[in-house]
């Protein structure tokens, strides 16, 4: 999943055919329901809620319900709807993320001192833009219409991605807050038991990765091309909660041997101890979550940790990271299916047992160890929409898979999801992978 | 004005007549009004402007209603009503602002990370206290009322700190946001002319300073004592907008003989190029305030400068700021009168020019030179409301007068307000003085 | 003590008799008398040890011997001598400490990258300058050389405060080498007893203070001017590090109600733990020292405290720090005599018993509870010298005394020392007082 | 080229040969001469230029001096030569780097408080630990002899890093004077051409990369493997400072859509305006250089720039950077010549024309676009010399060749040196390449 950081990439030429064969009902009834499905996400939370920035990596929910109208305003109503008036003028300024050629913008650290618009206002604001994005679709010829819709796919995949930062967002402001707030109360009993671990076969050789040109993809997915793998082995699930208690009563975080130099720096900082959100209560570890303070729950996939604490983990196991291609290659053919957002779990859940390897989209982001860098062959498109494609890729890694927050259907074996080595408040776990 | 980090004072042992003649039923009215005036302040803030904190020195709108809620909770219900029930036990963690003896308390930098309680939750959280308080003291028999009153006439006072802390905040807040919202729009007409500026003899000798024991008064205005002066003159009126052009134009913030080196530092650092809320606009001087951004008003005093701006201004100008002393000596006999929160302009107004001097009271908080540090025989008072009296007495200037902000009666002559001298987001400004 | 950002002071109109009637001769002596003092403070100090400067408020030595010759030159060869050449068109820039009007200089803090000119090429620009004023001094008519007299008297003095500062530098720069090298190995032996604590009364009344114009003077030590005082008590000895284990051991550093609340910050910050330089060793304190790692002495003054510290030492005594004007009231009359720089000791000795109040001059200097701010009717005065001599007038507290590194005959009862109420690096202690 | 904080690598099993069959006499010459190299480097730098340290990336020559020879002693000579003993106890914590196994060490940032022991103290360390190693070395019988030449293969390539990173900090400490001290004045003329820029055609395949077991190497240059290329061109010759100037004349530093975001808030920050070292005087422009201030030479390769920028401007010029595999097939097989430390240029120079592609060795370290990881199978080897062999494979890049203040002999075409994105002070530059 990308972020609002991100690179909006463009569809591959071919991917237009996407929504060519769902029509342009299907279309329409497809926008409106992703704006639905947001609006639903920031519906039990209150208006200050909404408002706060917790961090500098993370944005206030109201900033999202905005930004994702903003896009479909700047890249669509604005250039494709005549006479269409923006909601105002102020917010290119304010809900701009990123895009340098759309001009100046607020700063990102300082998201959350924007009280006004409301979010009664930014309701309102939502409103304006689905509307006038219902009669343009609805309006539009045949030919602009099969010009529009690659943009409207991007539009919603974007608002996708968003959804699942809502949800990231809320629960690091959440963290923040002593009185620990859920979410959303209840969730999963906990209590099963974690599937045996086991690792499955993979054979080396040539093979092609990347977007082939069905459906709607980033441009980061491809170019499609030849990648050389070794024969290695895959692990038949995540890594779980108990196992990660294994690695802390061994010293995993006190031993300098089992790490990077850059993560062992974080932990003499203290920095990391545990992963992200877990708490020590009266010697038992408690995680918080979505569905608010809750024990640990062993058989689920261990979550919100670093690339650094996953790599330390794999080491300390005895194993590796798996490398992109080997992920891409072992997920390619198996359903895109598991512990979506639409699950309403809202956290990871333990394997189920029957279908190898498991787990391989949703509940946890998978580290891999592979730098976030460009394909072979991969030209960042011109204009607004294409001329930041790449400016991200430095210095971060890729995650495969999804999550218990990706939105079904958000998903793919191309994914790439990436983020800064040291950042654990995404959904991000890990699976072990070693050479055949 | 004590801030939410000053020394929250405990009465004068004379001054616990304070409410004696007012009686009880004149006690509760008074605090049910005070209660009522801080609800007002907030009652045009949507629930996103009372939550955000915008820098560490401020807090939301909703900590501060909460805030002196906590207080009488903590000073008053808690020891003094049998059987009371705290609204909430997490409260006490979440607003005791910075009373080691009260016990821990959350981080004052992280006030604005808190969404829950609600606004509606702390409006219940007010409610509760109002309620138990007017139990509390209606319940009372004498002897206990009159044990009470003087800690009531200290959460009264303490509350309507907060008041104009709720407007410098606010302010502060709506400044960072690019649409620059109006607190309350509209607000007085600018036009007028200031009153000529005159300087005012006073004779030299040893005068008694401090709080005389008639009347409320925090600790740190005692004890009364003598000091000697020599003969001095004082502005007949605040320096005003316009004379705070001419120091501009004159090269004020570019020439460093001007400035204290500490000051200066700042200046080099660009935190200092014009009065904070100053915004050039096409070549005029525009100021944000609580009623918008309107014209600069040269008529008007200037405020919203550091202690830093205040002496440099007083160097340019060939002259020096008052001791507090000075001040106080000279305001001593007049009527505690002027522009205050009461008044409804909600920021400084030209000096009317019949009485000399004018603006004594009310519109700006007035730089003095003196440090703010204790006075001869001042001693901390023991327990939880004095442990604290005395330590903010380091690196801080004192302020006299009281402001726009300010609420009616809470002003007086022995009044010592206290900023670093850093700071600009009071509504502090400056009056001239010199050596006769 | 001035430090080399003080205010450099210019000599009161009067004190230009200062070097009236000791003549051409011994003004030359003098002169060069202060200046193989300063080279000889350097002596033992390799290069490497004279180039490196541990923290932003310490220079090199190399820097300060620089610094002292660039004063001479800039203030009186360039002036003064008819065809002088400076030493080097770099060092106006390099060897500036904080002379706005003197021109563009070298970053503070960068001090210590600069390891060219090294130091021979320093010592032979020592020369050059030495040299060059000699010929200026010989050679100058009557009235000539009385103009000079005054500027050659403060360029002497400012030498010597850079003798003192020489030594705290070096001191803060081997204190920061794990090897701890000793400054000058040896010292005088630990092992007396401190003399008993007695307070000594003194009278109130109407006092003057400040410098009467008899010799040398800074600027800040006048005007002369009347001050009121109420009776007090001082103590006959500077507090010990035996009292200050007394503090330790009762959880000074642990008591939130003892401090002031930026002192407490800092507490809890880890900053402060015991005074500056002392180590535990097997649970035995040590006290690094410029004769190196020594045990610590109980009956010696405490030195190295901040005024944090100091005045939380005062609290937790029931007693107070004296005021700027109660030390100097107490002060006068005593001989200047004490436990100074020319004693070889460089550090503070046991109180000698018989005369009392013991330790005014010398040992350590004395944290008062006064601010650092102008007397009534100072004025800056014009021109590059006294251009700043106001300008540190604030956020920092007036020390007395003198220390152990102060040269002979550099202090006296007027003289106004001062630092931020933080540091610690000089030879900083107390004396207690109270109200009589 | 590794530096002080990069893995140091242990010899591939098949390595051990390397010295075999230049038999002991050789051996010890060869160290020998490494170590009279290193000395010579710092022979005509004062005792204050080898102290300072002018970033936390930098070290003070004195401390490289003294580090190599504790690497030296802590691997060969404690734990292989009975009775020796360390020169000093206080080395082993001052002068190791990064080995958590060798036990506690001294921060890095701060090396430069160190004045203690002094050069001529660290001069008698080297000799200590010279003496002591022909000792071990010309007394081992021959088993011991064989395993001890690997290890002493390590220690002679760790040392000559060391060389290079002596001049990189000396050049980046001059750097940050004033004064512009060159290391050594004088060096070659400029004025030449620089050589047409041709692009050479490569194909595609599947290569072996890694190095092949003769002669030393680092770990992480192993294990040789297999990898898939498609057909690339790289550029005949290192990109010039003239074509830099071109790319600043262009917009380069202020066109956002040229450069990754991660550089680009390096670019607005003020970090980036020209290379390091290149300073504008009068409109020309002029770097500072090893040989002092001198005019830019347009012909030699542009040197001290980031990834980021060597990334942006390859972005500017419609190319890329080459990855690090394609670069080790082009230069495999060529002859390991070029402008290396020996040459005494310090500095690069023009690309001769015949040969072709030029300056792959020597001249300028150039950026590659791949990140620096793990080969497919690397195993980082047990114990404290192999400890930390990965641990740096994180967030750096690649970079590939060697440059002119490299010694001879020290580079091959399988060597991989890496360094952060942002990092500028080593000698780096970069070739362009395109896909075929």
């Amino acid at each position: 999943m990308n972020k609002p950081w991100n690179p909006l990439a463009i569809p591959q030429p071919s991917s237009s055919a996407a929504t060519g064969d769902t029509g342009r009902g299907a279309a329409i009834a497809r926008f409106l329901k992703v704006r639905g499905q947001t609006e639903a996400l920031a519906r039990d939370l209150h208006p200050e809620d909404q408002t706060v920035q917790s961090m500098p990596d993370c944005s206030p929910t109201k900033w999202h319900l905005a930004h994702v109208s903003w896009f479909f305003e700047t890249f669509l109503l604005v250039p494709h709807l005549p006479g269409y008036k923006v909601a105002s003028t102020d917010f290119a300024f304010l809900f701009n993320s990123y895009y340098e050629a759309a001009g100046p913008r607020h700063a990102r650290f300082a998201r959350g001192l924007i009280t006004r618009p409301t979010v009664v206002e930014v309701a309102d604001y939502r409103r304006h833009v689905t509307e006038a994005m219902t009669d343009l679709l609805a309006g539009a010829d045949e030919a602009a219409f099969a010009r529009l819709a690659p943009l409207v796919e991007i539009g919603i995949n974007h608002e996708q991605q968003h959804q699942e930062l809502i949800l990231m967002d809320i629960l690091n402001l959440f963290a923040a807050n002593p009185l620990r707030p859920a979410y959303r109360p209840g969730g999963p009993a906990a209590g099963g038991q974690a599937a045996a671990l086991a690792f499955l076969d993979y054979p080396g050789g040539i093979f092609e990765i990347g977007h082939a040109g069905e459906g709607f993809s980033y441009d980061n997915e491809g170019p499609r091309h030849e990648v050389l793998l070794r024969p290695f082995r895959l692990a038949s699930r995540a890594v779980t909660n108990g196992e990660w208690l294994a690695f802390i009563a061994d010293g995993g975080y006190r031993r300098p041997d089992l790490w990077l130099a850059d993560g062992w720096a974080r932990v003499k900082a203290g920095e990391y101890e545990a992963p992200l959100y877990w708490e020590l209560h009266d010697g038992d570890w408690q995680a918080f979550t979505l569905n608010g303070l809750n024990p640990l729950d062993p058989a689920a996939p261990v979550v919100h940790v670093s690339y650094y604490e996953a790599d330390a983990f794999a080491r300390w196991a005895g194993k590796r990271l798996p490398t992109e291609a080997e992920w891409e290659v072992a997920a390619r053919g198996l359903p895109v299916a598991g512990n979506f957002l639409d699950s309403g779990a809202l956290r990871p859940l333990p394997a189920a047992t029957d279908d190898l390897p498991a787990q391989m989209f949703g509940d946890v982001w998978e580290w891999t160890q592979s730098p976030y860098v460009a394909y072979p062959g991969y030209r960042p498109a011109p204009g607004a929409l294409g001329e930041y494609n790449g400016k991200f890729m430095s210095s971060q890694m890729v995650l495969r898979g999804g999550c218990c927050a990706t939105p079904e259907g958000h998903a793919r074996a191309t994914y790439r999801n990436f983020f800064y080595p040291h950042q654990r408040w995404a959904f991000a776990g890990l699976r072990l992978a070693e050479d055949a």
